[in-house]
């Protein structure tokens, strides 16, 4: 791992599914390259793998203890996991975290604390899991414009969406299955909604489009009201529905962003990427589209991420941020005033008129129709956004994931995403 | 690019496909991050997009000028660029190079020369084109394991399969295209024949497995001999037939590295790999199974990868080789006794025995047949690699492109590949 032979000393603070993943590796790594020589946990009761005594409770003993060479934060608690993390940096220390949700809160703060005191943050296992997407947008496309950066990046959706069609269960028993696998939170919403991969939107974001967005500005669906009669109607069609993180580059410099379901089709590589697999699809101004599979979700896919963080921050490696504008250049601003193409199943008849929709497909409606297609703007679907959910209703994104593919004349200048 | 705003000077040796690619995609930057400050060729009256002042003869010139931060090698005669690289790494220069049949007789010699002289060797550009997959082995799995890297890298040679393929067009109609498009060299041997990547097999396996190989150690086979009947074979059983370069690491510690052409079929990512593309599959002891897939031919994809290499020395990277076994450690040895499953069509009806093929099809010998499927040695293959060329004989791997998948107890302890 490197030139230096003694093994660096890792704090661990917490041992859930990623530090209990990322703890196990170690053991088996072939070399002692690595002593994870403290480990935090919340609670002294709960059973857990390894003997009592190998187990702390105040992480701010591992913040005080400057012998441990970096810090791995895994703990779910966000408010908590920036207190720490923040504090870490505050101190130059170099640290690696997993926690999307309050990275997405928090990105600015932590790189103005990294920059200020010195210190180094990770975060590659916050997005993809196992796919090395940050390392890769933030070093090799750090010098080349990106047009585009879209993908599955949240396993568990993945999961149940992958399971619903495969054997036609309906949504709740597939959520069941995924959470008995460990894919899935015990509260799914923060999966199922799309709150995950909105939190991961803006690291993408960031790294892939120099953009600091707060994560409420990103329209997310989910997938809470899907039924099988939806993918029903992907599936006659040859297309199935997936969660795709889309981010693009506009041609007047904007950068769009939306998370949402999709109809995807046999011809974009996210049509293979099912159960708990993640990929990513980046369009770059001169290298053309790169395509990047992995597992998103588990303990070992997940462990391996944070593992070449502490290894990266072992060879001095950091983050460039290379797309972040300097001082004197102009911030790329986000595009709000976007039209999407969507499928809107829905119980309501007057849904679609309250959205603004522009029906694409009255000649089809009949009896026993309860969707529509058409375009709707994505400020109405973000402010909507709740009452759609209470409302049952199920909305995807008909287009291919490229504004190219799905661009009309008639609605410039407006794009669909 | 980097908080130093200065423009980076660049000094470029050799101007065609790469060169250009290269020089091209820095014009159409949005900052002025890189200034290409000198570019040598060879030949004074080769017309040129660029006005013959830019240009000038001596490549040492370059070598002599201290103000040039980073020097680019993208020539084709191999001894040649192997004079400059190392030249330069003896200044202590950095340096890029996309020359793989170069690096894969000198890597031990140049990485020597960059330790001892403290300069930089980046080389993302000479395997897969456009995807990451040097840095991906060597920064983000370096600390982890690897079990298997396996992939299309030649992008020729696929270029000439999937059009044979997609329409019946015979191997000399289809290399022509690939030439016309300049894909291909204009001696096809090294790409047809397989030469070309199985000097980026070498190079991975350096970075996925820290092995030193010589190309001669690996079993390289093409597809000069590949008629439609072949291509005719794999598409009434559903696969293809890609030209596919494996690693692997054996139960024993050893490593197998094979490059030949192989029947796909729709499970594996590579089904998928097309034209000019590349692929590449990674797997990893604990992250799982990663693919990564882009552009592997063209002036741009190629060119992007030089531009990423530039940025990188530029941030400080260089490669850590951290699968490299130190001196306490025995280095991983190359697997030669192998069998594999292979296709053998041939005109010659003592081919088979000569080979020493266990036939596993004897059933269905004809009078319309000229093939055989059984196991074969590794190393009478290797052995008759000409001879097979020469008498028109083709042959495919018929296993997956796992160890695993098609591994048989009945062989122990010889492994298929």
């Amino acid at each position: 791992m490197s030139a230096d032979k003694r093994p660096l000393r890792v704090g661990l603070i917490g041992f859930g599914c990623v530090g209990q993943g990322f703890y196990d590796i170690v053991q088996q790594l072939p070399a002692a390259a690595i002593d994870v020589a403290r480990i935090v946990v919340k609670s002294p009761s709960k059973p857990r793998s390894l003997p009592p005594s190998r187990f702390e409770f105040d992480a701010d003993a591992l913040l005080a203890d400057p012998s441990l060479d970096v810090l791995i934060e895994v703990i779910d608690d966000a408010a908590e996991a920036f207190r720490l993390v923040s504090g870490a940096l505050r101190q130059g220390r170099r640290v690696v975290t997993a926690n999307k949700a309050m990275l997405a809160r928090h990105l600015p703060a932590l790189r103005e604390l990294e920059r200020t005191h010195g210190g180094a943050l990770l975060y590659e296992a916050a997005v993809a899991g196992s796919i090395p997407i940050l390392r890769t947008l933030d070093g090799y496309f750090g010098a080349e414009p990106l047009r585009a950066v879209s993908g599955i990046i949240n396993g568990s959706s993945n999961y149940v969406l992958t399971r619903m069609a495969e054997d036609g269960s309906d949504y709740a028993q597939a959520l069941a299955e995924a959470q008995a696998r460990g894919f899935a939170e015990t509260d799914p919403t923060l999966d199922m909604a799309a709150f995950d991969p909105r939190s991961k939107a803006v690291l993408l974001a960031a790294h892939a489009f120099g953009l600091a967005l707060n994560p409420d500005e990103i329209l997310n669906l989910g997938i809470e009201n899907i039924t099988p009669r939806d993918l029903a109607h992907a599936e006659v069609r040859g297309l199935k529905i997936k969660v795709v993180a889309h981010l693009e580059r506009l041609a007047d410099g904007r950068v769009g962003a939306v998370v949402l379901p999709r109809f995807v089709g046999p011809s974009s590589p996210l049509f293979t990427v099912e159960h708990e697999t993640n990929g990513v699809l980046i369009e770059a101004a001169f290298g053309g589209p790169q395509f990047l599979r992995g597992k998103g979700a588990g303990g070992h896919p997940t462990g391996s991420a944070v593992l070449a963080d502490v290894a990266a921050l072992r060879a001095g490696y950091r983050y460039g941020y290379a797309k972040t504008p300097s001082e004197s250049d102009s911030a790329p601003a986000l595009a709000t005033d976007l039209e999407l193409e969507v499928y809107l199943r829905h119980e309501d008849e007057h849904l679609p008129r309250q959205l603004g929709l522009r029906d694409l497909s009255a000649e089809q409606r009949g009896a026993g129709r309860r969707f529509s297609v058409g375009y709707v703007r994505l400020d109405a679907l973000r402010e909507r956004r709740d009452e759609l959910r209470a409302a049952g209703a199920f909305v995807a994104a008909t287009g291919a994931s490229r504004v190219a593919a799905v661009q009309r004349e008639a609605l410039a200048p407006s794009l669909a995403l």
